[in-house]
């Protein structure tokens, strides 16, 4: 069983895991990049036949929800080890981009008619 | 400024966001992981002609570590609201497959020699 | 007016493109493969937001249908620079292929019933 | 054995082949799009951990040669059949981008010095 663990720790995990097995010289930016967009297709695979109601009811069935969990964490996997390597700061980047987002398309005025 | 915000709260702003533009009925887990895969892809792009030194230097220049962090952001953001979509607690998928990844390889003995 | 070209002068065009302008350092198989991919997420950012009706009806519009041709071209430009590269012939990659999935999924027996 | 075929011959084998098999519903664009894109990751991924040198040398081994193959012909075969359900010629379409880049990238002046 494993605790409940934050985005930084199991970053740090993630770090520790490469370190040990000396996978680092791999682990360039452009082949993390590259890891990770072959990751995000392979969870794409899964739904590319699917018409828009099978691909929400995809959870229902315990195999393919296994392998959406599994391809979600390879994708958040490769991102956190992206980061790392170039010193990005993961959630102080989508806050930053969420703020622009808010300015780029304003909230519609729900108090209209 | 935005204060320190952690996955949970990040994810939650980009549910309301989303709700609050009506963008609900785009956003299936099939085009949901359409779009994290075409954004992963985006990441890449910077990335395609570079030589591995050149993709470690990537955030030396102002210009293309923005680009950098806007495209890191736009993954995440995408991941989240899939994850939001199918009821898949993110940071528990991710857990569970390094869990599984250790059983898969080894450590190797650091003891050797 | 450009005359109506086969695959292997096209090919041969594109070679000769990037050789005019020295690119050949950039054009490895695995960058080239980058690119690929980069370009065939290109088109399903067309599609990503599309109902499997609106996608049917992309070349109504003249900017739309554009912007399809254009990333079809670029996905077919990569893909035979690639195989430049290697030495290998895609139509025989093609064609060899179709032949194995022949055997894989036969055909059903249309005489049935 | 095959005797030699034109871009033409396999893509209409492949449009009989789906229809063969009643998969024509399956096959929109967007669909096809996608599949496409995971095809293309798929043979990226071949690629991901390797340098410049290794990328190189991809074909010296028959397995890997044959993986390599087998992907370019999957890339070709979903765009060839996303090609024939919008009505593009993907030859037509790429000797216009050709022309298009030969403008936008003028050829070096060989004479220079």
């Amino acid at each position: 069983m494993t605790e409940r663990q934050d985005l930084a720790a199991l970053q740090q995990r993630l770090v520790d895991f490469a370190a040990a097995r000396r996978w680092q010289p791999f682990h360039t930016p452009k082949n993390l990049a590259a890891a990770l967009s072959v990751e995000a297709s392979e969870l794409l695979e899964i739904f590319q036949w699917l018409t828009p109601e099978q691909s929400a009811a995809v959870m229902d069935e315990a195999d393919s929800a296994h392998r959406v969990r599994d391809e979600v964490a390879d994708v958040l996997a490769y991102l956190l080890q992206f980061c790392d390597t170039l010193g990005i700061d993961v959630l102080d980047a989508l806050a930053a981009k969420i703020d622009r987002n808010e300015l780029r398309f304003p909230r519609p005025d729900s108090s209209a008619g």
